[in-house]
């Protein structure tokens, strides 16, 4: 059987084939979150190759005028037949980039579209995956972390395979730790009808996957992830002491800022949840990684959250009104 | 008096000394919504030059690798006293780059760690800019589609340059016509407690602006810019008939994106503002720079709304309770 490292593996020597000056990360709702990331790290990285993050359709009809092909397009579906995602992967084919899919599932639409596939593990929220270091964000670093390798000699790709064995431990633990604040903070919070989630850097994706996904989408609270940095030009207006906000603080370099952020809220708000990744036991992980993997502890424990608040509010996180229920 | 056009006319030839292969588009707030139509610009036309936003401290402790001598970094502060954008201006200017500062006041901080500045013109919401060829928007569309010009032998910088003389008179046609709707709007929306606003490609930085400037900022009003296209897949489980939206429709290659979930909130909403730069009278303005410098248009048009709204509500936009008051 194929492995997820191997289809990896086989991309990355398809990499040392091409030159490869633009990575497009494409994808919609919380396959697009898990872009974020990969994006930070090419960013703060490469000093040749820039990384865009596009919603699915925008990516189409925005039709940027450097896709081609010397670009990676990175693309995700977690069942692999999102029909926008289908079609940025037909239309960045045509282009002539080199088009990888990650998906859950062994095979699907996209995977007809794409010159590569990665079937990536994957758990239910809160559950422990049997292959941590082969879910979603796993997979999404090792392809752009290969990339800068290959292109780049950057070493932080042997660094992110060693510490990724060390993921099933840490997030065994953090879960443990997190429980019960995430029963308490359930409990208390179950009837709210606005939660504001907010972070930046590295972890500003996971932020806004826990708006849209688990608020919007399975818990119909409003919700909105605003960025650290921007809150203080307008959105820290509606803090009150009745409105929830929920702060990741990472190990990023933009840490500074979830932090001017944190001392705000605690001078105006009242309720406030903090997930705060240097609370929790990394061991295992390289401290050159920690800022990079942070976004994979925090948004399992995320999901934890996720888990307890749908037991108390009775709302499963299953529960859907709209999608794959009536047409658009 | 050295007007704005003379300022850009310097800058576009300060380009034509040099290698231009990145722009960061950097800014807070307000300031940073005004980016987006630009970077949709480039992305769209540009072969061989990047466009990044990010706000004034993310890219400052992102501190992306290809930031150099062969960038061009623009920022705006209304005021040129915003301390993260001044500090973000020192530091592009500390890796070489080219550094273009935009504000309305003739000098300020961020003047001094600028290699050029350039003075906008400016009205309050709802008011008719004397000089709407040289408003914010304006200025940073000369500014980059001048440089896509002198680079890439763009023709869009003389079509703008041109059309823009007729802004005046397509504003004023525009507030006209808005200004019953607007009125009945903030009549029947005053008591509202979340607001949605929504539009992709040219239009998402406007609708981003209306959100976090004019709803949480001057009107204490929960809300969130959503991404037409990502709406689809979370955040529209939140619709229900007493949610409200205002949707943009724009005239850019994404008004397919924008139509679909117009549909979609016919079907299953029912406080529903429809702003569609289609209804307005856009004479004067180039064919093909339309879907362009439809963000202009519709921003104004809000702003005719918000001005509405502030009345009805009596809160006056210009009232705050933390910012320039409290420590932050």
């Amino acid at each position: 059987m194929t492995t997820a490292q191997d289809q990896v593996n086989r991309i990355i020597e398809a990499y040392k084939e091409r030159t490869i000056n633009r990575v497009f990360l494409v994808a919609c709702g919380g396959s697009a979150a898990l872009m974020y990331p990969s994006k930070y790290f090419i960013d703060r990285e490469s000093t040749s190759i820039t990384a865009e993050v596009y919603n699915s359709n925008e990516f189409i009809y925005r039709n940027p005028s450097t896709l081609g092909a010397e670009s990676l397009v990175i693309l995700c579906s977690h069942k692999g037949k999102t029909p926008e995602t289908t079609n940025a992967a037909k239309f960045a084919k045509d282009k002539g980039a080199l088009v990888v899919s990650l998906m859950y599932v062994p095979t699907a639409p996209l995977a007809d579209e794409s010159d590569f596939i990665v079937n990536y593990s994957w758990a239910p929220p809160g559950e422990l995956d049997s292959h941590p270091e082969i879910a979603n964000y796993a997979v999404l670093y090792r392809l752009t972390m290969g990339l800068l390798a290959v292109k780049e000699g950057n070493d932080k790709y042997e660094k992110l395979v060693r510490s990724l064995n060390s993921m099933t431990t840490v997030l065994q633990k953090a879960k443990a730790q997190a429980l019960e604040g995430a029963k308490a903070y359930a409990k208390a919070n179950k009837d709210e009808s606005v939660i504001y989630t907010m972070a930046s850097g590295v972890n500003y994706g996971i932020a806004y996957s826990f708006a849209i996904c688990i608020l919007m989408e399975m818990q119909w609270k409003h919700s909105h992830a605003i960025h650290a940095g921007e809150f203080f030009h307008g959105p820290f207006e509606i803090l009150d002491k009745d409105v929830p906000f929920i702060l990741l603080l990472g190990l990023d370099e933009t840490r500074p800022m979830e932090e001017r952020a944190l001392k705000f809220l605690k001078e105006h708000g009242e309720k406030l949840l903090v997930l705060d990744a240097k609370q929790f036991d990394m061991s295992g992980i390289d401290e050159e990684l920690k800022g990079y993997l942070a976004p994979l502890l925090l948004n399992f424990v995320l999901r934890v959250y996720a888990v307890e608040l749908a037991a108390a509010t009775g709302h499963p996180l299953e529960t859907r009104r709209y999608m794959f229920k009536v047409p658009y």
